[in-house]
C-alpha cells in the first residue's frame, strides 16, 4: 500500500493540514494564513513573515545574476510586511548551497539583498548558513505596523485597488522560458521586481480593509481574500493598464490573451486592497473592481478561464 | 583562472564576509553574530534567531523519525532565545521538500514540532513552502528577553558554568556513524536533545554576565565567548561529570577519550554562561571553569588536542 505524498496531496491541502495542528496564545494577535504574522511583546508589537526560495523553482543562477537574486529574495519578504501595511526594520537570512559555490557569488549576492534591504531602511541582523545540494535561501522579515490590515477585513461594497505593476514579471518569466532574452522591461522585472513599498503603509493610513501582495497571482490572491473576507470580489478588465512589454510577449507567444499575465502572473509584488465606497484612494492605487455579497473572484461577472496562479509539487 | 569556492573559504570565513557587508541603524540593538539579534519596535524589543536544518546534513530520515526531527529542530531554536536569557513567543517555519515525501511524515514532523514548542510556550505562527531535492527546515524563533545577555560580557576572574547535559548527543552520533543503536540515552539525545529551557531565563535573572548555547562543542562555543569578551577561559576537567551512555560509546569506539564528546560534541543545545565571582549559580549549572585575562580556551591551563567542533563545507 502507497502512502500519499505530498505531491498527491498540493500545497493547499498540505498548509491545512499543518495550520490544523497549531495552537494560539495570547501573543499571537494575528497568526498563520496572513501575509505577515502579528505578534505581541511584553510591551509593544511587530509584524513578521518567512519566505523560502530554492534555485531551479524560485530561481534560475544561468537566468539571473546573484545580485538579482538577492534583490528579489529580499523583495519577496519586504513585500509581506508592506502587504501587512507595515516597514521592515530587521531580516533574518538562512543560507544553504553546495560548497563549490564561488565566494563572489555570495558577495553579489549579499551586495543585492543589502541593496534592496536599503529601499526601506531594514538591516540583515543575523542568521545561519549550511551546505545543501542547491541554493536555497529563507528569509524572514520584521518590521513595525501602526494598523496591521489582514485579508480578513473585505465588505460588500468595498472599492478593489491595486499599486505597483501586474504582469511584467510573468510575461518576463515567460519570455525566458522560450529562449527570448527581451523584451527588457519584463525579462528585468522577473529578476528584480519593484514592490511599491509606499503604497501598503499609505493604504494602511487610508483605511484600507483588507490587503494582499500578489505574489501567486491576482486572482489567486483575491480569492485569498474574498475566502478570508467572506466575500465575493468581480473584477472590472477594462481598468487594468497592459504594459507595452505584456503585450509584446503575449504577442510573440502566439497570441496569449495579455490579460492573462496581468490575472494569473505572480512575482511582481504588487499589492491589492479593499477600500470603503468613497475612500479617497492613495497615492499609487487604481482601482479594478468591487467587493460583493457572495464568494469567488470573477471578471466582469464571469470566472476567468486561464488558471489561477502557481502551486508548488502539481 | 578558476574562482575560490566557499568550501575553501569555509564556514567562518563566509560569515565574516558577509557581515562586514551588512549595516545597522537604531532599531538593531543586538546584531549578528551572538546567538539571537535584539530588535527593537516602535514600543517595545524582541529578541530573534534563525536556523536551517539540511536533510543528510543536520538530520537523516533513515536515523530519526519525523516527529524527532520536529522536536529537534525546534528545540536548536528555541535554544538560541535561551541563550540570550529570552523565553520564545512565535516560530516562522519554511519548509521545502521533495514531492515524493509522504503526507504522513509531514504531519509528524508538525506534531514534533508543536511538541517541542509546548515546553515554553512558544506558537507556529507562519511559515512556506516550496519543493527542493532535499528535506530543508529553516525555523525562526521569537520571543522576549527582559535582559537579553550576550557572548561579549564575561571579564575576568567570572566563573563559568554550564546547564543541561554535554557530550552525550555527539556520542549518539558517534554510535549511529559505526552502525550502533545503542546506549539508548546517547542514540535518543542525538535524536532529540533536551534543552534546559529554564537555564537561561534564570541565569539573566541572576546576573550572567555572558551567555551561548553549545551548538558547535563546548571549546568552540566557549571561544566565541572569549573572542567577543576579549578574555581567556580555562576550565577544569574534573569538574565535569561524565554520563556512563559517553564512557562507554568512548569504550566502544577502541578507546576514545570521553572527556573529547563533552569537550567538542555539538548538538546537546546545553548552555554555557559567566557569573561574576560570588555570584551564587542558579539551580541546574554547574562551575567548570574561570575567566582569565587573555585569549582562548585552555583545559587545565593547556590547549586542547583533538579538534574543536563541527565546520560545514570543511
Amino acid at each position: 500500500m502507497s502512502e500519499q505524498t505530498i505531491a498527491e496531496l498540493g500545497e493547499f491541502g498540505l498548509i491545512d493540514l499543518v495550520r490544523g495542528r497549531l495552537g494560539t496564545s495570547d501573543y499571537v494577535l494575528v497568526g498563520p494564513g496572513d501575509d505577515a504574522a502579528h505578534i505581541a511583546t511584553a510591551d509593544g508589537t511587530y509584524v513578521t513573515a518567512t519566505d523560502i526560495l530554492v534555485e531551479g523553482r524560485h530561481f534560475r543562477r544561468d537566468w539571473s545574476t546573484a545580485a538579482d537574486i538577492g534583490r528579489k529574495a529580499v523583495a519577496a519578504n519586504l513585500s509581506d510586511i508592506n502587504a501587512m501595511g507595515g516597514v521592515a526594520t530587521a531580516l533574518l537570512v538562512a543560507f544553504a548551497a553546495p560548497g563549490d559555490l564561488p565566494v563572489s557569488w555570495v558577495a553579489d549576492l549579499v551586495g543585492g539583498m543589502v541593496e534592496e534591504c536599503d529601499k526601506v531602511g531594514a538591516k540583515i541582523v543575523g542568521g545561519d548558513m549550511s551546505s545543501a545540494e542547491q541554493v536555497i535561501l529563507s528569509i524572514t522579515a520584521l518590521g513595525d505596523a501602526e494598523r496591521p490590515v489582514t485579508r480578513a477585513g473585505a465588505k460588500a461594497g468595498d472599492q478593489v485597488a491595486y499599486a505597483g505593476t501586474l504582469g511584467l514579471a510573468s510575461a518576463g518569466y515567460g519570455a525566458l522560458s522560450r529562449g527570448f532574452r527581451s523584451p527588457k522591461a519584463a525579462v528585468d522585472e522577473h529578476r528584480t521586481p519593484h514592490p511599491p513599498y509606499a503604497a501598503g503603509p499609505a493604504a494602511a493610513a487610508a483605511g484600507a480593509t483588507s490587503m494582499i501582495d500578489i505574489s501567486d497571482g491576482l486572482l489567486a490572491d483575491l480569492g485569498h481574500v474574498a475566502r478570508a473576507s467572506k466575500v465575493a470580489i468581480d473584477l472590472d478588465p477594462a481598468a487594468f493598464t497592459i504594459l507595452d512589454a505584456v503585450q509584446t510577449v503575449a504577442g510573440a507567444l502566439g497570441g496569449v490573451d495579455p490579460l492573462r499575465f496581468v490575472l494569473t502572473g505572480g512575482d511582481d509584488y504588487a499589492l491589492a486592497a479593499t477600500f470603503a465606497a468613497g475612500t479617497t484612494l492613495p497615492d499609487g492605487w487604481t482601482k479594478i473592481g468591487t467587493v460583493r455579497a457572495g464568494e469567488g473572484v470573477t471578471v466582469a461577472g464571469a470566472p476567468y478561464e486561464g488558471g489561477t496562479g502557481h502551486k508548488h509539487w502539481t
